[in-house]
């Protein structure tokens, strides 16, 4: 009997990517910690902004009683109040708290969107490239990822989005600022996206829901991220604060439901009743009262942008393929071989550790994170060049 | 379409007790806060030992980089060797750190267990009087809840649960000190249910594991709550720093799988994929890593003592028939009437509230919350003597 069936199926399939992380570790003790660049995990290597440390303290300090103590599942009143507030600044509509959920971070947040949502055999559209853990995520709750092809620049296929737009189609699922490839997608794209959902909506005689995954909204370089809220009635954002307040460890996000979304009410008092039953119970506490105080405090974004010039240039230059990422810390190349996997274990030879595009559910790429100190970053440039070199892009 | 129809039919089937609630909020704005005696919930009233504040604010002032950011799936290894090191004090077994994974209270770990060992159709036997909670974390994997009865006095019938073991047992879930009862299970009891168990594994050829849920082990009065490590082999615990730390908001708790379970390492791997899939990440950072320094601080017992010998011996003098609880922070009494749903309505006409014995799956019982001031539950002694009197319990 042992154990779930599904979970031990998916601990082999998962093995590979653990193999290569334990290869990692063993190359960091064998060659030391400086003389391995990994670039494969997303986990900024930047403290969180200073206003994190000094409100904390106010907030410890300080002899208000009970804060430590339950709050209604869906989180503080005042803190769902500001994110309510700020959201109508940016969209003109009209949130309330009871549209604001409070969860562990994004990945809590979809969690809980999926279980209120799915039935067995729902479809949830992604574009490919995606973060595979969406596959788990979706399949928690017996619904089946629909992954779409993109355009050659990732951008969204919309005539490979209608193909498989169906009656199958809970949800649609949107990452922008995008993990792997760093696109963001327009006012345009997105106006064109709640179009095409709407007049599909309306043909099916069902609500598509558009979810937008935005942990990334605000590590963004020229330009803006925009919001899904103003192009389509339909929407849901899960976000997090892991990656603009550099806090990732402490798991803090939000779900926010359109008030104009048809399912709204039904919706919203059952994502607090899947955020209940998952056993989340409620987001932490001490992380809900700072949001409201920090604001718009957001990590620096120039050692990003710097690190991105650098790799991105050098690796343009040094023969590789790659868009250049508008938003978040990874860059995503194409392989010099078909064979990502192989690709990516010649680059580990060399103590480069980076991940195949196969895990992305895209072969024949690889992702880059460039969320470290610039100086790591510079230091791992010549060890691009030799692979670069082992594979004649250069002489 | 609309939202899934299992949390859409869930959401119906709760608002029976949002009902509740919500009259008890309209009674609390109609009457005045303290007009109202709400006795339904068990969220302490009372502030985190000191040592949690003091040790809060050295974190957040040390000069210590990357403590918010992500680490293992499973939690930072210094406080899961401190753990580890608890445990194995107190059982003289071997814990190691891998046997211990961090989590969003115990809420959270249970919902991890489930997962990683449930296949559709299993079955976890709980007993009554139980949280009605678990029926939703059994059924989010495909299981099934097995509710067997227990004795006059709320310990174990052994008979009666033997008659429910069968080939589809995959748990047996204990919660001692119990919440509602106060009930808990003594060194032999738990000897002879880990011989039932071991006994019972052997002869259907699998492991039957025992989860003890146990977010109240340290809110004992009289007597201790053993552990069950030492009396199975096959042993796992959840379990949370709710309520000794008074800080349910924080959502931090662990699971613990005992070193020699038999499905030990598939259990363990599969427990920290299940926790990374369903959203929660990893346990909040801080909290984590304020563990280990506030070592075996405590909520002072001495209020919950004296509310409860309070309440308990006027309930006696008024004719309530009630078991007097050895630990948690509540009275679970028989209703004077059948109709325990009647007779929690007659109380809120009162100001009254509190929970019926159906919420726990008993009916004719019904749940008195006793985390609050002393003088508040002074103040609500004549209100008992109001109920009992219309009951005809005294003259």
């Amino acid at each position: 009997m042992g154990i779930s069936t599904q979970i031990e199926s998916s601990i082999a399939n998962s093995s590979m990517i653990r193999k290569m992380f334990e290869e990692g570790d063993r190359r960091r003790q064998l060659y030391g910690e400086d003389k391995v660049f990994d670039l494969s995990i997303g986990n900024p290597i930047f403290e969180p902004p200073a206003e994190v440390q000094s409100n904390l303290l106010k907030l410890i300090q300080s002899d208000e009683r009970g804060t430590h103590r339950y709050m209604p599942n869906s989180g503080f009143p005042k803190t769902r109040q500001y994110i309510a507030g700020m959201l109508n600044d940016e969209t003109g509509l009209s949130f309330g708290e009871n549209d604001i959920i409070m969860t562990a971070g994004a990945g809590g947040a979809l969690n809980v969107i999926f279980k209120a949502l799915l039935n067995p055999g729902d479809e949830v559209i992604v574009f490919k490239p995606y973060f595979l853990e969406y596959n788990a995520y979706v399949n928690n709750y017996g619904g089946e990822i629909c992954a779409v092809k993109t355009r050659e620049d990732f951008q969204l296929d919309f005539a490979a989005l209608e193909e498989k737009l169906s009656v199958k189609t809970k949800a649609v699922l949107i990452n922008s600022p995008n993990n792997p490839t760093g696109v963001i997608y327009s006012e345009e794209e997105l106006a064109q996206l709640g179009q095409l959902l709407k007049h599909k909506s309306a043909e099916f005689g069902q609500a598509i829901s558009l979810i937008s995954d935005e942990p990334y909204r605000r590590i963004v370089y020229e330009t803006t991220a925009p919001s899904i809220f103003p192009h389509y009635e339909n929407a849901i954002v899960a976000t997090s604060y892991s990656k603009d307040l550099a806090m990732p460890g402490e798991r803090i996000g939000y779900i926010a439901i359109s008030p104009k979304h048809q399912d709204h009410d039904l919706l919203s008092v059952g994502a607090v009743l899947s955020l209940r039953i998952l056993g989340f119970v409620n987001a932490p506490a001490l992380m809900q009262r700072l949001l409201p105080l920090v604001g718009n405090a957001c990590v620096d974004l120039a050692p990003y942008r710097s690190n991105r010039d650098l790799l991105y240039n050098h690796l343009i230059k040094i023969g590789f393929s790659c868009i250049k990422p508008a938003g978040a810390f990874y860059l995503f190349p194409k392989s010099p071989i078909e064979d990502d996997l192989a690709f990516i274990e010649a680059a580990q030879q060399l103590n480069l550790l980076m991940v195949p595009g196969s895990g992305f559910g895209m072969p024949g790429y690889f992702r880059i994170s460039f969320c470290f100190e610039t100086e790591f970053i510079e230091r791992s440039l010549p060890v691009f060049t030799d692979l670069a070199r082992q594979y004649h892009l250069i002489d």
